[in-house]
C-alpha cells in the first residue's frame, strides 16, 4: 500500500489525495505540516531532497517527489491516464503549464493569503505580479474550456486534478472567477466526478475502513 | 515530417531540438523572434494561445506546446525514453523539478542577463531571489549526480536534455558552477552523446540534407 507525506491544506498534495479517491485507491497518510518545518527534518530531507510535500513511497525506502509526476504514476493503466500517444503528451502539456503558468502564481497567492498569518503584508510587492500572471493563466484556460469539457483526451484525466489543485482556491485568494464562466463549469463538472473528495475532507469516525486507512487512523 | 516553431537562443526550444538531434529525427524548423513580438501575432496565438515557443505541430493543425510535453511526446519509443513506471515517473519528477526550481531562475537570469539588452539593469530586484533559488536547485540536483550518473533510469533520458537546457547556460548569467563538480561532470557526459548539438549549432552550407532540413533551408 502506498504511503503518501502530505500537508492537508497544500494544494500540490491535495491533488494526489484527489486522484487516489477517484482511483479509490487505499494509502496511509501522513501529515506533514510545512510551516512548523516538519518538511525540512533531517528523517524527511533523507527521504526527499527538497523538502517538499507531497511525497509518494512507492516502494520499501523509494520514494517519488512532484507531484504530477506522483499523479502519473498512480494514473498508469487506469482511466485517469489518456491512451493515445498525443492524448498523453496533450495531458503532459497542461500538466507542465500547471506547473509555471498557475501554481507559481495562484499557489503562491493561496500560501501567503490564506495559509500565512500575516502573509499579505509580507508580500504586497510580489503580489501584483502572481495576480497579474495568474489571471493570464486563468484566461488560456477558460478559451480552452470554452469548447472542450476536459483538458485532454475528452475525458477526465489527471491534467484536470493538477489544473483543480489550485484553480479551485483562487476565490480564497482574491482572484475573482465570475468572468471565467466555463471554468466555473469545469470545476463542477470534476466535482461531480465518482469519487471526489475535497480538499478539507477527513474522515469521521463512522468512516469506512479504506477511508479510514486514508487518515492513516 | 515535424515541423518546429523555436527560437535559436531559447534554452526551452534548444531541449527539443537537442532531443531531435541525438534521436536523429528530421524536422522542419522555423525561428520565432520572441525579442521581436513574433511569438505574439494572431497567426501564432491562434497555434498556441500561450504564445511561447517551442511549439510542435504533431499533424496537420494539431500543435503541441510545452518544452517537456513535446520531449516527452518524441521521446516515445526511443531510447531517451525509460521503459519501466517508476524510471519514467522519475524521468518526470526531474521534468517537473526543471519547469519549477531551475526554469523560472536560471531561465530568467539567462533571459534577463544574456538576451535582453540593458536587462541587468531592469530586473535588479528579481536577479537576487534568482540566484538564491538558482543555486538551491542546483544544490539538489548536485546531490543527485555525485552518485547517478544520469537523472534518471541509469541511462541519458528526456530527464538530462530537460535539465542540460538551461543549467550549461548558468555561466552565461552569473551562476559559477566551480562548487559542483558533479554537474560540470555531468554537462560534459551529456556533450559526449552521439548526436550531440550545441544551442548555437546552426548547419552550414555543406551540411548534410537532413540537417539543412533543421534549419528549415
Amino acid at each position: 500500500m502506498y504511503k503518501l507525506y502530505s500537508m492537508q491544506r497544500s494544494g500540490n498534495s491535495y491533488k494526489v489525495r484527489l486522484a487516489l479517491a477517484v482511483l479509490n485507491t487505499p494509502y496511509e497518510a501522513i501529515e506533514i505540516d510545512i510551516l512548523r518545518g516538519e518538511s525540512r527534518t533531517p528523517d524527511f530531507l533523507a527521504k526527499n531532497p527538497s523538502g517538499q510535500v507531497p511525497l509518494l513511497e512507492v516502494a520499501e525506502g523509494r520514494h517519488l517527489a512532484e507531484s504530477n509526476a506522483i499523479l502519473w504514476y498512480v494514473a498508469v493503466g487506469t482511466p485517469l491516464a489518456p491512451e493515445s500517444r498525443i492524448d498523453r503528451a496533450e495531458a503532459l502539456q497542461w500538466m507542465f503549464f500547471e506547473q509555471h503558468a498557475l501554481e507559481p502564481n495562484i499557489g503562491a497567492a493561496y500560501f501567503w493569503l490564506s495559509l500565512v498569518k500575516g502573509g499579505r503584508d509580507l508580500q504586497t510587492h510580489a503580489l501584483e505580479d502572481w495576480m497579474e500572471r495568474g489571471y493570464a493563466a486563468l484566461q488560456v484556460m477558460e478559451n480552452h474550456l470554452k469548447d472542450h469539457a476536459y483538458f485532454a483526451a475528452g475525458q477526465l484525466t489527471v491534467a484536470d486534478i493538477a489544473l483543480y489543485g489550485y484553480t479551485h482556491v483562487a476565490d480564497r485568494c482574491d482572484f475573482d472567477l465570475t468572468t471565467f464562466p466555463s471554468i466555473r463549469a469545469w470545476l463542477k463538472r470534476v466535482e461531480q466526478s465518482p469519487g471526489f473528495v475535497s480538499m478539507d475532507w477527513q474522515p469521521g469516525p463512522e468512516a469506512e475502513p479504506q477511508a479510514r486507512l486514508v487518515a492513516g487512523l
